[in-house]
């Protein structure tokens, strides 16, 4: 059937949502053209639709039901801008069953529920997109999917979240302390109200998951990947780390190895010259490293209504560019590679420790010991009071294997004359 | 017509088409499931296919014959991977007039007869794709055509030439001369025996005609561009370059203005701390700034033989996933706006200016008043004596016109106490 109109309709209308619909009724000619067809806003849905957006919706476009948006036969993809599970899952396979290709920002949604959601699609000849869920404005999704896919990636590395850089970038440019930093981002919008998702690492652990399945082509549980956020770090490590020429930055590490794929999410040290350590703010950077193209990276802003607009409505541009060809692309992701995520015991990596001990005789050698004893080389040992009965010591190991290490640790919390784990962040890349 | 293989004939087996053919007949099978069709190398044609280039091609593959090729029905996309404008260009016109797709790393014949191309894929319902024309292995094409489509893009600038971005790194990293470090990289292979395209600028001109192109939904000839090469880089310049915190690199910029859009390619000092002045050996990097996404950037290996393969067998993913999506995809780069370019003399920038001259009294006087009669506002000089009888300046502008630069240079020229313009580098972005 010949149209001339590809229509949308927008389900959600918080920043992204507003976003996408002011991108298409400020430049939706000049996009039209780029796309060979007309790309109309036709419905843009929201619980409330009284509030002044800023934005002139044409009559009939702004409603309250998603219902409205679902059932609308004019309507070729529906873009889900929500957020969260429920009911974002519910509208989006509702909407595929329907016959309408899907565009969402929703990494959670893509992370729990993506692999059904692409089967749905390709039942029913359609596609699902999602180039926002991942970098913001920044098009890896696309790039891994389609421009790279001559390549076998080896790895896919970098920082992915846009609220973690900005409060660690503070807390390297002010020196202060983690919870003051988040409550002034609270304050300026940069972190939301609860700000676990972000801090905690589980957002970027849901990127993770969409985008080493897409670079590995295979389906990988958020759920097996390791994670951990930025709350332990402390202005005391960021300090210490500048000092020894690192920058702290929460990065997301995807790693072809043999026998499976090394996912994880942690915050590290790395050397300050490397050009992650430059990325700064809420912005986003991530390396794609291939077996032909060799390394590449692409950086951008990691965040925002705008940047992340720009990327839903690429997708929408996309999908109206290749109209008809349902059920082309989502084949590329559905994953034919069998790959497990390998144990987190398994990596190798540099550590840096820091513990609070007592200002006694003999403590180094128990801790010297404990590291003898399972196997973890040390590449550094510094020791400082910090009051009569108490020092701190900040151990940097060579590399080892996380197991080793961990075993180590255990060893070190049981000794007498450790009064306190301070801190284990990973060093290097 | 169902198909059951997306069929590939190369044209040219030197290196990139030597790359190509390697990763087709290497890593065929994963790419084919991700396209979601088999891809299939059919024929790759070369007057020499005596030559060994380590792969094993499949029993009647190697043709010595282009027309093999492009009167093969069975194919699907001929690559044009020979360079230059004859007969690439011929080949490329009777693949499009044949009704096959067409896929070329060849930055020349599209910047110089790509319009054409584009009508003529349109009029038989193919399609051209050239990916690896610009930026090597990264995919910026694709971005600025397809990702970041949503976009009014305001400026696209960055470094697009391998060659001179390795003599360059080298003159600042081993201090040594222009012409040294040329042959060196000669013997290496990664600059041409004739290195004209290269050096003098030509090559990022087309690249940028390109991109620009693209970016700004118009078509531009090169020959509208100002483009100016590194072969008048001095290790002198370099060094004073470095003292005064700067990096020379050099650059493709276009930026929309009103009235028009500012496109050059010329040597630029950049501030040491800007991350393309980190941007090392043969590597590029493409900042693309757009209303909606605010700042890209995009970074990988400008060239070599399997990046730029990555990028031609991207195209050719592309083009197996949208088969029978004749014709939509061209329509994107035809060029809808009419935008000149804007004269050079237009532009504002700030100036490096080295002077040889006479050493007596009076030299800064005669310099610093045709500097005031052209409104050259001058931020600083520095004078040191080199001989008994010569001494240098360097001066370096405040933001002005290139205009007035260039008639306070004609007229510093004059000057019976100027000995020699060494040179005049541009400074800042």
């Amino acid at each position: 059937m010949a149209k001339d109109s590809f229509n949308v309709g927008v389900i959600g209308l918080g920043t992204v949502g507003t976003g996408v619909a002011r991108i298409l009724l400020e430049n939706g000619e000049s996009i039209g053209r780029r796309a060979g067809i007309p790309i109309r806003l036709l419905r843009a849905a929201d619980l409330d639709i009284a509030r002044d957006r800023g934005l002139d919706f044409p009559e009939g476009v702004l409603v309250s039901d998603a219902g409205t948006v679902l059932d609308d036969s004019e309507i070729d993809v529906v873009v889900e801008v929500i957020g969260g599970v429920s009911p974002a899952r519910t509208f989006i396979e509702t909407a595929l069953g329907n016959g309408k290709h899907v565009v969402t920002s929703n990494k959670e949604v893509v992370a729990k529920h993506g692999r059904g959601f692409l089967e749905l699609a390709r039942a029913n000849g359609v596609n699902l997109y999602y180039e926002a869920a991942v970098g913001g404005g920044i098009p890896i999704v696309h790039a891994l999917k389609n421009c790279l896919a001559a390549n076998e990636i080896e790895q896919v590395f970098g920082i992915m979240n846009g609220t973690t850089n900005y409060i660690l970038t503070k807390m390297h440019e002010e020196r202060t302390e983690f919870e003051s930093v988040l409550k002034e981002a609270q304050d300026l919008g940069y972190a939301e109200a609860d700000p676990t998702a972000d801090v905690d690492g589980y957002d970027v652990a849901y990127k993770l998951a969409i985008l080493a399945g897409i670079a590995f082509n295979a389906h990988f549980s958020y759920e097996d990947i390791y994670f951990e956020g930025i709350r332990k770090i402390s202005g005391e490590d960021v300090r210490i780390a500048e000092e020894m020429g690192y920058a702290i930055k929460l990065l997301a590490i995807g790693i072809r190895r043999e026998g499976g794929v090394e996912l994880r999410v942690h915050p590290a040290m790395i050397d300050r010259h490397h050009p992650l350590a430059a990325i700064e703010g809420s912005f986003n950077a991530v390396y794609v490293k291939g077996n032909y193209v060799d390394e590449t990276m692409f950086y951008g802003p990691g965040a925002g209504a705008l940047p992340t607009a720009s990327a839903v409505v690429g997708d929408i541009i996309d999908l109206a560019m290749s109209r008809g060809l349902a059920g082309s692309h989502p084949s590329i992701t559905t994953g034919f590679n069998d790959l497990p995520v390998l144990e987190m015991g398994e990596i190798r990596s540099q550590y840096f420790l820091r513990l609070r001990v007592k200002d006694q005789l003999g403590v180094l050698a128990g801790i010297g010991g404990i590291c003898r004893d399972t196997k973890v080389s040390l590449k550094s040992v510094n020791q400082h009071t910090v009051s009569r009965t108490e020092a701190e010591i900040v151990l940097v190991t060579h590399t080892v294997r996380e197991v080793a290490m961990q075993r180590a640790l255990a060893g070190i919390r049981e000794l007498e004359t450790v009064l306190e784990v301070q801190n284990l962040i990973r060093v290097g890349l």
